[in-house]
């Protein structure tokens, strides 16, 4: 089978999230052919309700042929519909499809979850991962890539070293959370108004900022300068969000040392701030293409011989 | 007069905050002959509620003598009494003393609000404190310090620096807001459990951790120890809530530096776990006696010539 241009369908892909669930009808290329999305992530859901959830969403696809379903994220934790072993770091798409957790749903042939990857970083110290690894070796394949720093933000932003194929590091920056806490339960939220049109450059004084508040603790003395500014008549209310916003991602990338480009894979808007951020700070970068995780789905469904 | 012997009321003094109003009845040399407080901080009121709350407080006190009162904190705030312009660094009793702003309460020959500090910063930054000058002036006083860094933990936590018995630099930590919001509102407060008897050794641990986590960003990575250590079973829910509050506090005081013992002004709950994790930085402290505000009041009043 050529790759390239079979597109009929062969694969159903789920990321599976903590409040979010979106499915993907893909080509054996990893090209989406449906997909359709709903806010039944793993917090809403008890153990028993994925398998139906999982069918619901999928039923019309399987009508005509049944298809195996590949899932990933924290479906897969143990507030999931069943928790998978982290596989170690390394760990490449081998690894990934020689661990597979099979679950049960009606009219699947086969489903399976694919396991997180947890890591020891240099400090000692535990972290995990659960379906940014899909994202990533989907990445791997579309960008043509074998080594790569990647960052993957959100709520729990991902730094990842990729070599030779394998994820063989990664740190989470909890920079998503922090600032959703401090926008909404701080004395620092009570400054912000609606963001106006040209909060380009507050984003980017934010970012400035941070890279020159590196000192140890500075942080902790720096945010509250979103509060002093604004008391001092030095930056607008409208403008302390996206002050803000660029003071948590200089803060993340401030440390980022990488000999390539840095590969930046989410959702537009986040990453295009990512980058924003990235060249303010003078550190190149590439955005991934959409749809990463389907293509290292089929990329692990393909080694695990499920299509 | 002797007022290291005249016990007699001289003043009333107010220490009134965000949330909560303390009230004194003050000998001249700052002893507290009567105290009492409520939960009417500023918050709570509006700009015409402030004269009756305070004459309320002290009705009994006024009885014999009507005495003049001193008030500090954020009653001088745009959103307090009356609004105080900031004295500017470098600020001692005398340009305090000479920046009362009058205000007027039922029973009181006199009621003055003393004004806020304000500074800039070595990187430019504007920053502020409404009240902690009062307390600072008073650990002068009781310390018999004429230059000395001083802590003074709390939600705003304040650093400053005193020379010739001037404050001459300041900077604010968010330490025990962003604390609180990181607990009340991120997955790492879902992770605690009630604090258990042997806390100081997880406090102790985030106190060496933060210490060690001082490349830039490195926190935003740190944090999520809390919820990957507890994840691996490498800490126990009922010690994550204390390794938190080590971090927090290990990273503001990781950037200390001075060459006399730091002072630590404060409740003496917070002071101690200042100075636990002082200890473990290896930096040498000495806790300001109770009621520093008291003294620092009296200090005031006096070169103001109100008492």
């Amino acid at each position: 089978v050529d790759a390239q241009s079979d597109q009929s369908p062969c694969l159903i892909s789920a990321d599976w999230g903590t409040t979010s669930l979106r499915v993907y009808l893909l080509a054996a290329d990893g090209s989406v052919l449906d997909q359709r999305s709903s806010q039944q992530g793993m917090m809403s859901l008890n153990r028993d309700d994925f398998a139906g959830v999982l069918s619901r969403h999928c039923s019309d696809w399987q009508q005509r042929v049944a298809l195996p379903a590949l899932l990933s994220g924290m479906v897969g934790s143990r507030q999931g519909w069943a928790e998978t072993a982290y596989a170690g770091c390394p760990a490449g798409v081998s690894e990934l499809a020689d661990s597979l957790l099979p679950v049960a749903a009606p009219g699947f042939p086969s489903v399976r979850i694919v396991p997180g990857i947890s890591t020891v970083d240099g400090d000692d110290f535990p972290d995990v991962m659960r379906g940014e690894e899909c994202q990533i070796f989907g990445a791997v394949v579309r960008l043509k890539l074998t080594a790569a720093t990647m960052v993957l933000p959100g709520t729990h932003s991902k730094r990842v070293t990729v070599v030779a194929g394998q994820i063989t590091a990664f740190q989470t920056f909890m920079t998503g959370e922090i600032f959703a806490a401090l926008k909404g339960h701080t004395i620092l939220g009570r400054m912000m108004k609606q963001p106006g049109t040209c909060a380009g450059a507050a984003f980017s004084r934010g970012v400035t900022h941070a890279a020159q508040s590196t000192a140890p603790g500075a942080w902790l003395h720096r945010l509250f300068s979103v509060r002093t500014l604004g008391l001092m008549g030095q930056l607008p209310g409208h403008e302390a969000e996206d002050y803000l916003s660029g003071l948590m991602i200089g803060w993340e990338l401030a440390g980022l040392r990488s000999l390539s480009p840095v590969v930046l894979i989410g959702a537009p808007q986040l990453t295009q701030r990512y980058a924003d951020a990235a060249q303010v700070l003078g550190i190149p970068t590439v955005v991934a293409p959409d749809h990463c995780v389907c293509v290292g789905h089929t990329e692990i469904a393909r080694r695990a011989g499920l299509i």
